[in-house]
């Protein structure tokens, strides 16, 4: 029925934990990337989001990861599907955000 | 200083509020859109995201809608500018995913 | 050497005809879509674009869609990569412009 | 009733020229940015693209961009709507494509 919490790995290598959700559809977890643009190496971020309740089961879902090592931040939304083998398949867009000086650089900061 | 807390309003007549941010940089709010592609009346929807606690003040930060009137999620990301008269200005972007049937349609799912 | 004459498939099943490049880098050609957000059958429509044409033969290349069966346009993005049985990859992204009736149904015009 | 030729500026001080538009709606011209993300000094590009002729004159179109400073290619896609004053004004989205590499480089491509 879609349970976002646990281990997620996708295509790239980069792996993610979710916690339990809350009545709300509220969740928090850590994300693992294994890839980057920045400088510094990489640390396991925070994430928190939130997931549609729907009976279906092929819910929505969105949430953000904080990340540690620059000073960027990354918001994922996506839908959970079932699989051809009963399991869970999780797509995804993303939207990397790196901060710039100015205004007039804001043309590029998103990914 | 790039505090995100209290209301603001894009072009579009949106409006949003944020709560106090915590030492994390999580926070939770409430989105009222203006604007809807779902067929039921709109709703003011919960929200939760987090920010960059930079030194700088021009944080970058994202946020999670959780749409109370349809099985979509929308995700914000973005950062805060200093104005021309020392307002603060948020630059975002977004992804909206609306709930499809089967992955096939998954190539259409997010606007 | 990432020459895009020829034909193309992807994974949902589209299938696209690229005529002779030009000196200038220019091409035409044919896309036939396998899935379609418009209430009309789909035709096979004309597109036109450009690829840069680098030395190392990895090269970037756009081109644009103007679909005979919607008041809509999409626009392809993407770069030729060598497989790893010699054969030629196209990684693309995509964006779907339809017709809305005037501006404050902008945000919604394109996925 | 929304003729794309001639000269058009955006906000951030970009200008292009197209040329007359051909019964088939293709057109091409030139892109003169403001701004970049490449090393070498800005140069006009040639674009090439194609819009729709519809009879209400609101139409979608799209263009590439074949930047002749640096490796990448840009994609727009739009609409034409009558401003306020009866002025046209053009809404649009961008892929801007830069090269990378190898495939593992793919998903920071594009902005």
């Amino acid at each position: 029925q879609c349970d976002l919490t646990g281990w997620w790995e996708n295509d790239l290598g980069s792996r993610m934990h979710v916690s339990d959700i809350d009545t709300q559809g509220n969740f928090s977890g850590e994300y693992h990337t294994a890839v980057s643009s920045a400088q510094k190496p990489i640390e396991p971020s925070p994430l928190i989001g939130s997931q549609h309740l729907d009976e279906d089961g092929q819910c929505t879902f969105g949430f953000t990861v904080n990340w540690k090592f620059s000073d960027s931040t990354a918001v994922f939304v996506g839908q959970c599907f079932a699989g051809d083998r009963g399991e869970e398949v999780l797509q995804t867009s993303w939207l990397l955000r790196e901060k710039v000086d100015s205004l007039p650089n804001d043309w590029k900061a998103t990914r």
